[in-house]
């Protein structure tokens, strides 16, 4: 057996992420953290066959193997420094969930809302973490009898991180969700879910009360700052399409 | 953004395992089922630096992403008869756990034993579903906030397979095993976790009662037969390494 690495193999995207997620910051730093981040896994041809879908629509859950294409350009690191340990405290890369790893592979699993076989496949499923337009490599079913590992020990994130901060929407942004199409109605209880995170880089938290932020999220421009003990969103402003 | 599929991408072993299933007749079809399945993935340069394994050691299980590179030669399939549905009924490709799919990526958390740093980096891991020499594109520790979602359902693979039937050893088999060296003193819980889940193909449960079976095991040649309503291991003797 050769033990030396080199045996690069080529995989092709078997389906892409449409995602309200449409930059990385403000992303959940795991799957099923913002249950309202709904979006799309939209088979690619020539995997685009909705026989190969059928038998998952009994399944809840469904593991997705993707690409931090968006990463990729920076190269990964051999040490990282995990937000669950404030920013400031190194562990090894596979010791992590960082994007910034050897072949840049993620895996997440989100829960499987439909199967949609017309005009085109796709699944509709919920509680993304993935940008906008990344690219799938592998669909899985989640299998409770082998995947869910009631027993497991977590190391340094033994449980989810807080999303214990209270949202407030001032009055431009009640105003400006007024104004928002009945197609967005979701997006409030995004917004909510995902400041309640605290999407802010851990070398930031404590530090600059009342710097305002900006994230875009689902075609919206979401802008918002820390007031004392709450986050409060400022406006939410409809951005034009790319 | 581009919705076909193309866009190839290069990825490269990262590790590679050794395992104690040197075929792929009577590996559990999924991991955790065989606890004595005891192997190690060995990290590959440049990827064997023991940095990068720092933090690992306080998790109880790690996700392993890899090829089923056996199973390229033959091609995937749109739609598979899974095991569990008898072995007589379709479902798509998507929907099941195969190795005979698109990219050949495959998906197990096996239970971390150890994190050995020298003379060569590698971790010890048990309940391994994988072949002798898979290669590892991908570490990541397990999440269980994440990753163990209790309530998920597991459409028509709800529960683990059953891993009822008994298991008795021969007096041929009781014989060979006398003489196993100490190294392989574990080699009997194996062959008991690995037969009494099963292995035969689905098409020949129910046939051909009496009908010996041969299965590499650790570098041993188990040979063992269905007996009415248990099996039976009939010998056990040492292979010369490849």
């Amino acid at each position: 057996m050769d033990e030396s690495a080199g045996h690069k193999i080529s995989i092709e995207p078997v389906a892409r992420v449409r995602s309200p997620f449409q930059e990385k910051f403000g992303i959940p730093r795991q799957p099923g953290l913002a249950p309202s981040a709904i979006g799309e896994v939209r088979l690619l041809a020539p995997y685009h066959d909705a026989a190969m879908l059928q038998g998952l629509e009994g399944f809840s859950h469904v593991w997705l193997t993707f690409r931090f294409d968006r990463c990729v350009a920076q190269g990964w690191r051999p040490r990282v420094r995990p937000p669950r340990l404030g920013g400031n405290t190194e562990v090894g890369v596979w010791a992590s969930r960082a994007p910034f790893r050897p072949n840049f592979l993620g895996l997440s699993a989100v829960r499987l809302l439909q199967v949609v076989t017309r005009p085109e496949p796709l699944l509709r499923v919920s509680g993304l973490d993935l940008l906008d337009g990344t690219p799938v490599f592998d669909i899985k079913p989640y299998l409770p009898y082998a995947d869910a590992i009631a027993d497991a020990e977590g190391g340094f994130a033994p449980t989810a991180p807080k999303a214990g901060w209270p949202v407030v929407f001032g009055a431009q942004a009640e105003a400006d969700l007024e104004g928002v199409a009945a197609a967005a109605a979701g997006l409030r209880c995004l917004i909510g879910e995902v400041l309640a995170l605290d999407p802010r880089p851990a070398y930031r938290q404590g530090g600059e009360p009342g710097r305002v932020y900006g994230m875009r999220l689902d075609g919206y421009d979401v802008r918002w700052r820390v007031m004392g003990d709450r986050i409060e969103v400022q406006a939410v402003q409809a951005v034009d399409p790319v």
